[in-house]
């Protein structure tokens, strides 16, 4: 078999074997087909697309690249939930205890905010004392006796799709569907759950910004899931306007443990609950209604801010932080963003928005960028709500006072008015699922 | 400047400047952008194309990768000839020495065989004694003088399509006609003539098979001349028969010879006819029709032969051989392939003719493979013949024996029959030209 021969297969628009895809995988990781080559192939397959077979051994190829962990012992409780990022995006940080709050087994790898996005793993190492790295043994330990734990990611699982990843990144062959599917899911694959629930997130917060888009994506995922025996379920939702009312690290975990104590936001609670439901449905195979009362009753009854208090506690947080908040890092400086004018806020663009929050500190523009665990921003309004000029919309949180101008600029620039009621958006785009055969 | 944002440009269907073509050629010579990004950007301009503005810049830039071979002395009367490659193209030893009989300045640069398709320099050194290379001022001096120099291609010359080229080649771009003819031409303009006559073969024996994509280069490559400040015509020629009856290295001498004597056969001459007479017209201004006039003159009053002995003894050839053919390499083994039936010839595949050339020993699998100058074939009959079985349809030459099996079998197989005559096929398919602006 040789590399040139699969390129031109793939740039005529053929469809490649289980065997070449694994050759191409197998070859590329081991360091004996050379980057060069690789990009002409991923570029190819950006013109020419896979079919569902190729982007499901593509897949299976990079999972098996590394090794995998084996979740067998929870059977089908095993659980997995991802978002493909968006900004004020805390929905781990509520479906996690609330699914294990039910029996679920959340066995967790998140990754660490990048851009105008942020991660799950740094929002929780705003807790104090909170490890994101944990051995194999504590790491299954943990999730037995309490239902979920959330590490940062092995560097072992699927170093093909770290390697590819980074060549696409470089290549401008990123925003190509089949490859960010296969990207994705052998990640979760390799993770071992039994039933994962992907949130695709759609619009000016998201990196695909039409639904047309992301349905594509989320069809691509729950074929692979489906044809490696996973159950997996897809939701589209909203990503035009920030989920939530906080951005930013420790002001995430804030609006977590509000929601968890039954104040949560209605946008918010919305989504979390249909990604929660979906997974318990997965996992207890009961129908979605019934999974929804039970997610419903865990929120309302505490008992999922109870397993979510165990949880952090059993990875060495603080957990005294989930009540008083002044445990948290707290930023110096909190400046209020006053409205320019009257009117109704008919957009916000939701990147612009969480670049304002990186702004002040809470994201990275580079990998190895130190973040401030305390810097972000609360939003006093949202898309839909009337402001009366010199009303706030915003308060900034940050420890430099330097950054506050150029933050507030970026926020004022992503709002757009109108002297008009804009119609109410819908949160919950669509839904794909597809059971898994095994 | 970023190249992965130059990437995202020509993926997306954008025009790069200028600028940007430089900036990619000068970075990638000198080996500051890596191979995987320009693979990837070629994977683009694969599927994208180049307009006009873009292949000629792209060319331009490769053409000052490196030196340049300043033929300025000699005004509008430099001049050069390319082909992209035939079977049995012996064109070249027979339009420079015309050309050069008729005042024209050959300063020309050639290269070697690959494949099923042989190349002028070793041509030229099956003659006992040629040199294919001379330092500059000996090239030089030698066009003054004799009218005419050919040499192998020059290491200095265009080392960013030198890089490019070998990068195409194992990443499945090398059939991008806005890459091709860049490459061509970044050559040809590096050479420095002013007037340069290009011939694209089209057919079963030329790497491109129709006359529509023949066409598109030709135009590209016409183009691009013009964007420089040359004169260039194209010819499209047929290329679904191999070109006259002699095919491998000394065995194309002698047919080239017996050209120049007046002896040659009607395809060879009239493609031959017509290169020079472009030539010709371009570097004397004159009208095609006086051109051809004065060319059919040097071939039959035995000028044109006069100045090809200067020419090959001014290199340390012996011209004597032109005359005596038992001085150049002889094949120990000459076996005749007999017809297996009665009929016409109905088609000839030229590739599969080079194939079984190339299987003698006169061509090369790899570029470091050895030849043998005295293998090759020598078709008895073509294209539009009656053929009665038991009739010699070729000759072969080799030095071993072992080798004639296996050529006589794809020699038969690329011979198509019919009962009926075949409609005969044109030599000349098209003229494209343009002037020069400078």
């Amino acid at each position: 078999m040789r590399v040139i021969d699969l390129i031109h297969k793939k740039r005529e628009g053929g469809e490649l074997t289980r065997e070449e895809l694994q050759f191409l995988v197998r070859g590329y990781t081991a360091g004996e087909i050379p980057d060069y080559q690789m990009s002409a192939f991923t570029m190819a397959v950006y013109f020419r697309g896979m079919t569902d077979a190729e982007t499901a051994c593509l897949t299976e190829a990079m999972m098996h690249s590394g090794g995998t962990v084996d979740l067998s012992r929870f059977g089908k409780l095993s659980a997995d939930k991802h978002s493909t990022g968006g900004v004020g995006d805390k929905t781990s940080l509520i479906v996690v205890p609330v699914a294990a709050s039910l029996g679920c087994k959340l066995a967790k790898m998140s990754g660490r905010g990048l851009g105008h996005t942020g991660g799950t793993v740094d929002k929780l190492e705003s807790i104090p004392g909170f490890r994101t790295t944990l051995d194999a043994d504590a790491f299954l330990r943990q999730v037995e006796e309490v239902g979920a734990a959330i590490v940062g990611q092995s560097g072992d699982l699927t170093p093909a799709d770290k390697k590819l990843y980074a060549l696409r990144d470089v290549t401008d062959t990123v925003d190509s569907i089949p490859l960010i599917a296969s990207s994705i899911m052998s990640k979760k694959l390799a993770s071992g759950a039994h039933s994962i629930v992907l949130d695709v997130k759609v619009g000016s917060g998201a990196f695909l910004k039409t639904e047309a888009q992301a349905r594509k994506l989320a069809e691509k995922m729950v074929a692979i899931g489906a044809a490696c025996g996973r159950n997996v379920t897809a939701l589209l939702t909203n990503m035009d306007v920030p989920l939530g009312y906080y951005v930013g690290n420790a002001l995430e975990v804030i609006e977590a443990a509000e929601m968890l104590k039954g104040r949560g936001c209605a946008d918010l609670k919305t989504v979390c609950v249909e990604l929660a439901s979906h997974l318990v449905a997965m996992c207890h195979e009961m129908p979605l209604s019934a999974a929804r009362a039970h997610v419903e009753d865990q929120l309302a009854s505490g008992a999922a801010f109870e397993t979510m208090k165990k949880w952090i506690a059993a990875q060495g947080g603080d957990a005294r932080a989930l009540d008083d908040y002044s445990l948290l890092p707290q930023a110096s400086v909190q400046h209020e963003v006053l409205a320019p004018k009257d009117g109704y806020i008919a957009h916000m663009d939701a990147q612009k928005i969480g670049e304002a929050s990186s702004l002040l500190g809470a994201g990275r523009a580079k990998k190895e960028d130190p973040i401030d665990y305390a810097a972000g921003l609360v939003l006093r309004k949202k898309t839909g709500d009337f402001v009366q000029k010199g009303e706030p919309i915003a308060v900034l949180h940050t420890n430099d006072a330097s950054l506050v101008a150029g933050s507030e600029k970026t926020l004022l620039s992503a709002i757009g008015w109108s002297p008009d009621k804009p119609q109410p958006q819908k949160l919950i785009l669509g839904t794909v699922t597809r059971e898994g055969g095994a």
